[in-house]
């Protein structure tokens, strides 16, 4: 009997069943008949077509998704995707944050936070081919060095059209690449945003959760030059005029009702394997919950409540915090899973496959032992490796890091050097060289990295860094007090906080560098050929992994070829498109979450206090049940969020939810708490999407904030 | 607009709408259609008969409900209603709460904890007239006297008949009065226990919530002389044999079905005035819940889990931390709602109304301001009074009283004595004091004192008690130090801790009292004076309320026989019937309560720590769905507990949940967290009580507890 349910679960995990899958556009064609028979009313084509309606009103913010609803450039994505810009905006004086903001005309739209960009995909290419000519018998560092240089190259021909930003994507972990092109809007605006207390309504305590009353909305426009062309803020600017725009459908969808979501989903791993699956549950997510939390009380410990510090770090503790909500799910339902058992019974099922047919045993017969043994490996120095990743959080230590990267990559010929560093990188490294300044305290920075250092010092000897012992000052007997006295003194006199200090770091010379006197300059020059060693032997890892995988994927699409099942890639950023259907789901034996929530919902939540505290104008609507153009009928109310059962995660943030004719129907901006384990396998009967109900938007934009300009703009369907 | 509201809200909280009311029987012919509407398939004259089925299968256990299920008198009621007796038979050697009982025989049944009684209930008859006669003319004080008097000739003529314990209930506050004859079973034995983790399983965690989970359920047996008799424990007893039982159903409801309760539900509020619903919700139950709190926390930090001290006190911390949860949800689901509005709004209506008519007016004219004015009394000095309510709860300081106190009632003639104080008390009484071993600690009642006086000493000078503060030493300035030496000297001292000396001092005269140099009875004796001055206080404005407080409610009555609508009375402990439907509910928008649970909860909830760590052995048979002739089809399980909106409260714990054919389908434990401030207001959309599922409770005897004797016992309708 157990095997039985082994083979059904191994037949679901391999293969898309039901809503599951995150499919790349191309591969739509292929499901025409089951998309139609889910209730897609358009031409299957047009969504497998990025230069075609809708696919091409569909733009990525790098880490979020967006999409333009006018024909003037105007794009909506979640207000968490546009916190940051803002954020940046706000003044104790002027707080948008707090307050909203709408601009009544396009004089008073206000420049995103500096590196904002639009991203508008126009080509994805299949460059497999191109990036592995040659390389069939490279291995580890060389073959990573190989692959990267046909990537380059690839994206340095690409960007040769000025406006373009391009990157080249591997899918099933380096069994294929695609070159994608995107147009890169440079000046981006804030053009509306409704105030937190209805924007982030339930903060962190509704994070990831249902029942949900957030109205995750904002607004940005894209401008560029009056020729048409990506341009650098001006004031002479106009707005961006996009191929095409989604229509706003003020009737939203019902129960059961088909949806569908194009989006640029950030990571995902349905692949991998038992032991990977084994290690990141049992031990990588408990520590990684641990130092993020501890991360969160330093923070909120050193920068009080109502500080300037903590204004500054309320961003890193929402996306710490967000994290350690995330892997604290993730550890929960893994307990609760059979997971593992799953993933080595799929494995099984796998094997005995291959074992079947010599050419599959010549073929596959040693992946995965291989495999094992390279993740093994790259699991050799983790305890020291997630230390010293969190320290990668931290703002000086890494800057000093990057600016001597930055003087040494230069000396190499463009091409040459390390992705990140290349000229076409110099704007995002600049732009993030600038936002330092709103985003770090010294006296917070110090006492996370001697938090951190702390930490590191408590490893075993063998897991010591000999250069970093050094910098520090660290012995064989850990000084807390010494160590404090220490970063005390590198805060007090490195200049690296000073922002035209630090840009000007980027036009030095290594030997500038080697001669400066500035502690956190000192240290990264102290650390640089210890982190290049550190960087090659990761690199040698990543090479072979990447010879190695693309085996395992390859059998496993073999294996559902044969079976006459598509297999679609983990998510990358790439855009991806995924259908589903609203629906509901019983989160608890006894209790079942209904697919919409109401108006009323908020009175019943609100508090009054932060997060609960919705304005006082919206609350008297509400009791008012001024529910105007934006009634339905089933749930008596106007609904608020919705959920349904896409398969999503992070990067998906702001991505339109479209129904069968491709209107905008609402904005997805979370997963249920139940479903953050979706990551690593799709649950049909918990893995639930949480969108803001487009009729909740616009009951928003014309009875709260009035924004009548915008309602005007757009084109609501009716 | 508010003001239609308003009166709807008025017709439905005077008067019973759909599923709300605790009707007594004698009211229910009258309903006979309605009821047979909803689904009620016996006569409704045998509901309203008490000594025909299945009325008389219905009896009290004082506190709780039960009900005879078999012709050998086995009763089943609520597992937390037979605590007190499991608890009593358990040692650490044999721990029947941990690990359950089941006595295959009678000869291996155990007598209940001391004090056990099962009432049945044999006839109720409304005296009203006879307690009211010749009192028109008296007030206060005199009025009070009079009707006690009255009561308890009526209770000693009717208890004039051997094995029988009547008591005469006041209805409506006082406008009509009910003498209850009931059997007094006093051998009762405890039959059969699942362990506390299916009885109590979800324990204080799932306390009033929902989804639930518990197998709340257990059984007695009561025993009766040779000669068919009330009798004290005697090896010669033999099983009571009642005139009826209920058949179990092995088939259960389903949603929307009909249900049942027959109960003594204990107390509700609902015909409490605006100022005593805004003085009990905004004084009260936020300083009650406070006492309760620190109450639990004091016991646990001076009795330490495991220790002995711990395990006397686990039933009292059970009772404080139900009703803190209970003060807890009144307060949020207050703070919600237009309770204190509605309230207002129809007494402006009902106002209203008696001024429209004279006539009206002569009778209630004065009603309400003077209802108000002894209202306002009755809260003068309840600051104090709920510290020294709390006092109550502890153990020497109330024994030493009881005890004098019945030394002084002593030397009056029998009638003339306070109720608790007749010779038809001392069984009852002295079982009390013979119960004190099981449950005192000096540790524990000596720190809760200290605290309750500390409390006390911080009160206004006007607000203390001469005698109190005398008898403690409590000066202007308070020393805790000192009263603490103080009590640890009275608790060192006093030989009331010792059962034999507690026992001897219930036949010892006044002098002996005022010669004692035990310090609890030299309190008492000091005390007694102030003590009975108070109570005289007392007495007098309750005396002015049972004149007044009546007439408020035949205003009432007088309204709604206009609209000709019946009124229930407010729960009192006397048997009740209400009727309603299995039922789900909101209880959050966005989430739905289904009305079922199913065995499958039980294994998502487990997390082999107390309260939810189900025995291994239950675990494997519902991995194994071993659902057997239990199996719900709909639900594709066997039901845990059921969701109804029966109209209960406490005192309807253990009540039988019947069907229309009067079969048991379920045992009435408790109800939903958003339905607890039902008591002061019955809510169509939120109130929901909870059963045991009967399919649960045979599912548990027959596969988990292999209760075959007891299934054999009963008649099981399969």
């Amino acid at each position: 009997m157990k095997k039985l349910i082994l083979t059904a679960a191994l037949a679901a995990s391999f293969t898309a069943q039901a809503d599951e899958g995150m499919w790349q556009p191309y591969q739509l064609p292929a499901m025409a008949d089951e998309l139609k028979a889910k209730g897609l009313e358009i031409d299957v084509k047009s969504i497998s077509k990025l230069t075609e309606f809708p696919m091409n009103a569909v733009i990525s913010l790098g880490g979020c998704t967006a999409s333009f609803v006018s024909p003037k450039g105007l794009a909506v994505t979640n207000h968490h995707c546009a916190y940051g810009s803002i954020q940046y905006n706000s003044t104790p004086e002027k707080n948008l944050l707090q307050d909203g903001f709408l601009a009544k005309t396009y004089a008073e739209e206000l420049p995103a936070t500096p590196g904002s960009r639009i991203y508008v995909t126009e080509a994805v290419t299949n460059v497999t081919d191109k990036v592995k000519q040659g390389l069939a018998d490279k291995v580890g560092n060389a073959f990573y060095q190989g692959i990267e240089a046909k990537e380059k190259a690839l994206v340095a021909e690409c960007e040769a059209e000025d406006g373009y930003r391009c990157q080249v994507y591997s899918f099933h972990g380096g069994l294929e690449y695609y070159l994608v092109k995107q147009l890169e809007i440079r000046d981006v605006r804030l053009v509306y945003n409704p105030a937190a207390s209805v924007g982030k309504y339930g903060g962190d305590i509704d994070n990831w959760m249902w029942p949900r009353h957030t109205g995750d909305f904002s607004f940005y426009r894209g401008y560029v030059s009056k020729a048409g062309k990506p341009a650098d803020f001006s004031q002479d600017n106009v707005p961006y005029e996009p191929k095409s725009f989604l229509k706003v459908s003020a009737k939203g969808v019902s129960d059961g009702d088909f949806v569908m979501v194009a989006g640029y989903p950030g990571r995902t791993n349905r692949y991998r394997t038992a032991n990977e699956v084994e290690n990141q549950f049992e031990w990588a997510y408990p520590e990684g919950k641990m130092l993020r939390e501890r991360f969160i009380e330093i923070i909120k410990e050193t920068a009080p409540e109502g500080s300037d510090e903590r204004i500054k770090y309320e961003s890193l503790i929402a996306g710490l915090a967000n994290y350690a909500k995330n892997f604290t799910s993730m550890i929960e339902f893994y307990g609760k899973s059979t997971m593992l058992d799953d993933r080595k019974g799929r494995e099984a099922e796998l094997t005995a496959w291959i074992n079947k047919d010599s050419k599959r045993q010549a073929k596959y017969g040693e992946t995965m032992a291989e495999l094992d043994k390279l993740i093994k490996e790259s699991q050799d120095n983790q305890e020291r490796d997630i230390i010293l990743g969190y320290l990668g959080y931290t703002t000086m230590l890494p800057t000093a890091r990057k600016l001597y990267r930055l003087a040494n990559e230069k000396q190499l010929d463009d091409m040459a050097r390390e992705p990140g560093y290349q000229t076409r990188d110099m704007t995002r490294f600049k732009s993030g060289m600038e936002r330092i300044d709103r985003r770090y305290a010294p006296s917070v920075d110090k006492a996370v990295v001697l938090d951190l250092l702390t930490r590191y010092a408590a490893l075993p000897a063998s897991e010591r860094i000999p250069a970093l012992d050094k910098a520090f000052g660290l012995g064989k007997k850990f000084d807390a007090a010494k160590l404090s006295k220490t970063l005390d003194k590198m805060y007090a006199k490195t200049e690296l906080g000073n922002k035209e200090f630090r840009l000007a770091w980027m036009d030095k010379s290594v030997s500038d560098f080697k001669a400066s006197n500035d502690p956190f300059i000192k240290f990264a020059v102290a650390m640089y050929d210890t982190d290049m060693a550190q960087e090659k032997k990761e690199k040698e890892l990543a090479g072979k992994l990447m010879k190695v995988r693309p085996q395992y994927m390859d059998a496993i699409i073999a294996y559902n070829k044969e079976l006459g099942k598509p297999v679609y890639a983990d998510a990358n950023s790439s855009l991806r498109v995924t259908v589903g259907h609203v629906k509901g789901y019983s989160p608890q034996d006894g209790l079942h979450a209904v697919p919409f929530t109401r108006l009323e919902g908020i009175l019943a939540k609100d508090t009054g206090a932060d997060p609960f505290d919705a304005p006082a104008k919206q609350l008297e609507l509400i009791k008012q049940k001024q529910y105007g153009d934006f009634y339905m009928k089933s749930i008596d109310s106007v609904p608020v969020n919705f959920l349904s059962t896409l398969d999503t995660t992070g990067g998906n943030s702001g991505s339109p939810t479209l129904n069968g004719r491709a209107e905008l129907v609402g904005l997805l901006f979370d997963g249920v708490y139940e479903s953050i384990i979706g990551d690593w396998g799709y649950d049909t009967d918990t893995n639930r999407s949480i969108q803001v109900d487009s009729r909740y938007m616009l009951w928003v934009m014309k009875y709260l904030d009035n924004a009548d300009n915008l309602l005007e703009e757009m084109e609501i369907v009716h």
